[in-house]
C-alpha cells in the first residue's frame, strides 16, 4: 500500500493485526439516559481509554510498526502539539526507535512533559504554521527520518479506520456511525471500514459551526480553508487533506455542524451520565443528535467518543 | 436473615442472586501509569458505573426485592439526601412500589430531581439529623412503609459484600482489598465476602482523616463518635453503625486514615490518567497508597471506585 493511496476494507484488516497488541481494546458503552433523552440508542466506543487517551495511537502505531527496517533505523518525525505528537512518540518507543517531535514553543508544559517521557527528541520552534513546517523539514534532512503526516497519509488512515472494524465486529446492526471530523484521518478511516463491511449503514462527519471546512469542502467538492480557530473543540481546528478529502467525499453520507454551547451541553451530559471523561471534540457527534442535525430517533447509532486528553483547570463550564 | 444479624457469605451470594438482573456488573479496569507510579498491580471495580452513579444501588436493591409482598404493598421509607435516597428511589420503582424520601430543605436540587424522577414521594424537613429522624417517623406511621437503613441492615451489607464477589470471581489472586469506610456498609459487606471466600486476602478499610471515627472505633473497640464533618469526601461523614462495627471489628484487618490534600491528588490522578469520573469519597483508597499508609508495594490490589456523583461546577482544584 503506498502512503497516498485510499487504503481498502483488507489494508484497515491488516492495520488491525499489526497493531492489535500494542492497542487497547477499547469498551463499547450504552447510557440509557441518553437514550431515553434523546430516543435513539447509542454504542459509544471509547477510545477515550485508548493509550495516550486518543484513537491517534491507532493510526500512529500502524505507521511505526510497518516501516521497513532500514526505515526504522533512521526513526521518525512530525510536528504536533497535541495528540499525535503523544501517540507516535509512543509507538516509537515501543518499537524502540527514535521519535523526532518538532512542537511550539507555547506547547502545553504537560504535553511536552508526556512526549518526553516516551523517550521522543523535541525541538521547540515558533508557534506558525509555517515554522512548525520548516523546522520538520530541517530535522528530517538532518536525521533521515521518516515524516508521519497525522492524518494524511494511508497509514494512519487505515490504524484509524479499526475504531469501526472492533465497533462492527460487537455491534454489526448499526444503522449509522457518527465521528467528528477535523483532518479527516478518523472519519475517512472509519467511513472505509464501515462502506466495506456493510454500504447501508450511514456515516455521519461531526463539525463545529466555527470550523466547518469539511462541511463547505463537502459541499462545493473542493478542499476550503479552515476560517477560525475559535472552536472549544480543539483537536478538530485542522484542515483536510488530499487523502482524507477523497476518501471522504466519495464515502461519508453527510457533514453536519454543531454549536459551541451544544459541543459543552453533551460533553457535560457524558460526563455527568456516563462518568467518562471525554474532551469537546469528543462530544460534537452527541451535539449532532441534540440538536437533531440527524436523524436519529429509533435508531441504533454508533459514536466514536475521540479522546480524553483535558486540562481539568479550565473546564468550559 | 434476621436484618440484624451478620450476612454469611451465602446470604451474599444470595443477595447476587437476587439483584443480578437489575444491576450492572460493572468492569473491573487497570492502569499501567498508576501501577508504575506506586509500584502496585490495581484492579479497580467501577461502581461509579453502577445505576445511580453508586454501590448503594446493590443494597437498596437487595432490601427492596426481598420485603414480603405484604410489606412491599406498604412502601418503603428512609431519610438521605444522598446515594441511597436515589438507590432507594430506584429500586422501588423497579419493583413498582412507593417510595417515601425525606430529604432536608437544602438538599441540592438536581439530587431532588433525580429522586422524583424516579418516582418517590419526598417529603422535606429541616436539614438537622433530629428533624430527619423525626420527620421519616410520622412518614413511616402514616404510610406503614418499611424503613430501609443506609446501612446499618443485613439486607444493605449483604447487597454491597456483592461487589466483592464479582471482583474476586474476576481475580481471585488479589492479595488485599481496600474499600472507604463511613457508615461501614461496603467495608463490612467487603469484608464478609472476602473472608469467606480467601480468608488470607487483606481488607482494608480508609478513611479522611477528618472523620476518622471508624479508625478511632476499631481502636477503642467500641464505636466512636464522628467529630468533624469538613472532609472533602461527603460520602464518609456518616458514623459506624452497630450491625457494621461489629462485622469490621471482626472482619477487617486494619483501618487506615489519609490527609485531604491526598484525597484529592488521588482523586485527579484517577481522572486523569483513567479518564473516569469518581468522587472524592472514592478516591480515598488510592489516597492510601499514595501516602504509604498501606504497604502495597509488589502486590495485587483491589480497590472499589464507591461512586461517581459529583457536582461538576465545584472541583476541588
Amino acid at each position: 500500500m503506498s502512503i497516498n493511496s485510499i487504503p481498502t476494507l483488507q489494508n484497515i484488516r491488516k492495520a488491525h493485526d499489526v497493531i492489535r497488541s500494542y492497542t487497547h481494546r477499547t469498551p463499547v458503552l450504552t447510557n440509557r439516559t441518553i437514550n431515553d433523552l434523546t430516543g435513539c440508542s447509542f454504542f459509544f466506543k471509547c477510545e477515550n481509554f485508548q493509550k495516550v487517551g486518543a484513537f491517534k495511537f491507532r493510526g500512529a502505531c500502524n505507521a511505526v510498526m510497518t516501516l521497513s527496517e532500514a526505515e526504522a533505523t533512521r526513526g521518525v518525525a512530525t510536528h504536533s502539539s497535541g495528540n499525535h505528537a503523544q501517540a507516535l512518540a509512543l509507538a516509537a518507543h515501543l518499537r524502540g526507535i527514535q521519535a523526532h517531535i518538532v512542537m511550539p514553543e507555547n506547547a502545553p508544559k504537560v504535553k511536552v512533559a508526556a512526549v518526553r517521557a516516551y523517550g521522543a527528541n523535541i525541538t521547540f520552534c515558533e508557534a506558525t504554521l509555517q515554522a512548525r513546517e520548516l523546522t520538520l523539514k530541517l530535522v528530517v534532512e538532518k536525521t533521515g527520518s521518516t515524516m508521519i503526516h497525522p492524518y494524511n497519509d494511508s497509514r494512519i488512515i487505515a490504524g484509524q479506520g479499526t475504531v469501526a472494524l472492533e465497533l462492527l465486529s460487537e455491534y454489526p446492526g448499526l444503522d449509522m456511525i457518527l465521528a467528528p471530523v477535523g483532518g479527516g484521518g478518523l472519519l475517512s478511516g472509519i467511513a472505509l471500514a464501515t462502506k466495506g463491511i456493510s454500504p447501508s449503514i450511514k456515516v455521519f462527519g461531526c463539525e463545529p459551526e466555527l470550523a466547518d471546512d469539511a462541511y463547505r469542502s463537502f459541499k462545493s467538492g473542493k478542499i476550503e480553508p479552515v476560517m477560525s480557530t475559535a472552536t472549544i473543540a480543539d483537536g478538530l481546528r485542522t484542515q483536510l487533506g488530499t487523502l482524507t478529502f477523497e476518501a471522504i467525499k466519495d464515502h461519508v453520507d453527510e457533514i453536519v455542524t454543531v454549536k459551541e454551547t451544544t459541543i459543552i451541553d453533551a460533553m457535560r451530559l457524558i460526563w455527568e451520565r456516563m462518568k467518562i471523561i471525554v474532551e469537546p471534540s469528543a462530544a460534537v457527534p452527541l451535539a449532532a443528535i441534540l440538536e437533531k442535525k440527524v436523524n436519529a430517533e429509533g435508531k441504533k447509532v454508533g459514536v466514536i467518543l475521540t479522546g480524553g486528553n483535558m486540562d481539568l483547570d479550565n473546564l468550559p463550564w
